[in-house]
């Protein structure tokens, strides 16, 4: 297919992985058409690419690709931008900033990949027990024992945020024989989950679970939405994962929870303030794994795609994917 | 349904779970009509239970439940045996011993749920490198930092042993956004398994794997099978598990290909000879994660359910389930 239309991109890339981004979409359009016009001109040219907004001039951007918390730097300067597309799944950064008029889209279709392992890594890991037999083996007489296991197989999964991320998650949860509840906004049905809990509900999600993920968006009505009420219904052999935002969970509601025995183990990837403060005492804290935002890092290579998706559709005048409204927030 | 064959059942269990076993057994029979016959009289008693073969009467046995390893050592004497159901998925004891007019039934059907957790949380502990970011965390000073890590998603997993156990880690693949090859005896197409090869293009199939994973049976066939030229052909990011038998394994040449970087790790539950000496180079080996023959250990209440399952079809004088063929060898 050769585009049709006449709407040309000029792209700007800010990012800390400009560079990285910059060459992955030069490859990918190199011997594709669809990124030229009828006499063979390119259609997408890259004319800023930095790593720092000091870097920009924000009055010639148009089309931006950019890391929300670097583009909220000079987004309110930008008045010639029509469509920014962010290397994030979520958006705070730019929600908070005052310019609205523009379309914004975010990164999504990519991570739910990333993610169901980074999930599914840690609550098998804990339900195999991998540790216990590790310390058996790394001990100075090496242990042959049968350390404690609890199946996944049987359990029920709940997952608080049935975006892709979350509705990702569902496939994996079902081959293992799980079953799935989830909590969203809406509380409407969702493929696969059987029940839809709602923030209302949220201590009878919590009893209906053996383990939790969040993954919900970081809006206001998620702020310390996982608190001492939620963690208390959990069960004593409930893992908690956070890979949504860490403004979501009430961190001493969360210690006080684990120390009590109300829920075995937490994973955490999100945190209110990161890097993670290296006093906090979650790093210290035996029943708490603390990873680096890592669970869904997106690669240069698929920020690229899911551009490159976009503006497609930019310059044949169709709907961007992932459009984000500045009104809910997500 | 009421049974109505006049074939009852007195049953032997020898076990080192034989108390378990048999709680499980009454339990699941107390209310069940299918094991009483049209007089409301039991078809199912339970005669012998023991743990030591000592303890048997083997002139009585008629139809036995039992771990093989200590069921070999009274089979011979057991001159009314009509029916075995074993304990265990393999059954090299049994296979060794002379008597064989008797139909030896294996536990199968629930070892894949188990198996499947075992196999993928040691797959995806190493794609999510798990262990890094634990050792970045318990450092003195903790270490904030995205450790590396590689996606199963797009990998392709080799599962070498397509019977139910193996057959059972292909959707858990295919949801996480693997390919599946295989390699068995037949070389026969398997549902869900791109290719399948068998021990003569044994290095074509590692080619064809990022991680393998063998769950073969125990036969004189498969006696060192994973030799030098197998792991010589892996990836160097190649994770080998061996959840099948230890047989299958060239111990030393495994130890050389991991020491020369042709794979990445092994993760092995079985051993030529165990418990697994202390003094073996596996157990001190970084790149080794040991355990103890617990991949897929059964409970007393699953082998129940194979067990009584098996026993209703007796009963009825229905084929039982997972017969052993004694020419096979499986």
């Amino acid at each position: 297919m050769t585009a049709r239309s006449s709407k040309r991109i000029e792209l700007t890339i800010l990012s800390d992985e400009a560079n990285d981004i910059a060459e992955a979409i030069r490859q990918k359009i190199a011997d594709n058409n669809d990124f030229k016009d009828a006499d063979g001109h390119p259609l997408l040219a890259l004319k800023q690419i930095a790593q720092c907004p000091e870097d920009i001039n924000p009055e010639t951007v148009t089309v931006l690709l950019a890391d929300p918390d670097l583009a909220s730097r000079i987004i309110d300067k930008c008045s010639a931008l029509t469509w920014c597309q962010s290397t994030w799944a979520g958006n705070a950064p730019l929600l908070n900033a005052d310019k609205k008029n523009y379309i914004l889209t975010g990164l999504k279709g990519i991570f739910g990949k990333l993610m169901r392992e980074y999930v599914f890594a840690y609550l098998l890991g804990h339900a195999r027990n991998v540790k216990a037999f590790e310390q058996n083996q790394r001990a100075a007489q090496p242990i042959w024992e049968a350390s404690k296991r609890m199946p996944l197989n049987g359990q029920t999964l709940g997952i608080a945020g049935l975006g892709s991320i979350g509705q990702a998650l569902i496939p994996v949860a079902h081959a293992l024989g799980m079953s799935v509840v989830g909590l969203t906004r809406s509380g409407q049905a969702v493929e696969g989950a059987d029940a839809v809990y709602t923030p209302d509900t949220i201590e009878a999600f919590a009893r209906a679970c053996d383990h939790v993920v969040n993954l919900m968006p970081d809006t206001p009505s998620t702020q310390n939405m996982l608190s001492h009420e939620f963690f208390s219904a959990l069960k004593p052999h409930s893992v908690f994962v956070n890979a949504g935002r860490g403004s979501a969970v009430d961190d001493d509601a969360l210690l006080q929870a684990l120390d009590k025995g109300a829920l075995a183990h937490a994973v955490l990837d999100v945190f209110r303030n990161e890097p993670l403060d290296s006093a906090h005492p979650f790093w210290q804290h035996p029943r708490i794994s603390v990873t680096a935002h890592t669970a869904a890092e997106s690669q240069p290579s698929d920020v690229a795609d899911v551009f490159l998706e976009n503006a497609l559709r930019y310059i044949n005048g169709g709907p961007l994917n992932y459009q984000f409204d500045f009104d809910k927030g997500y």
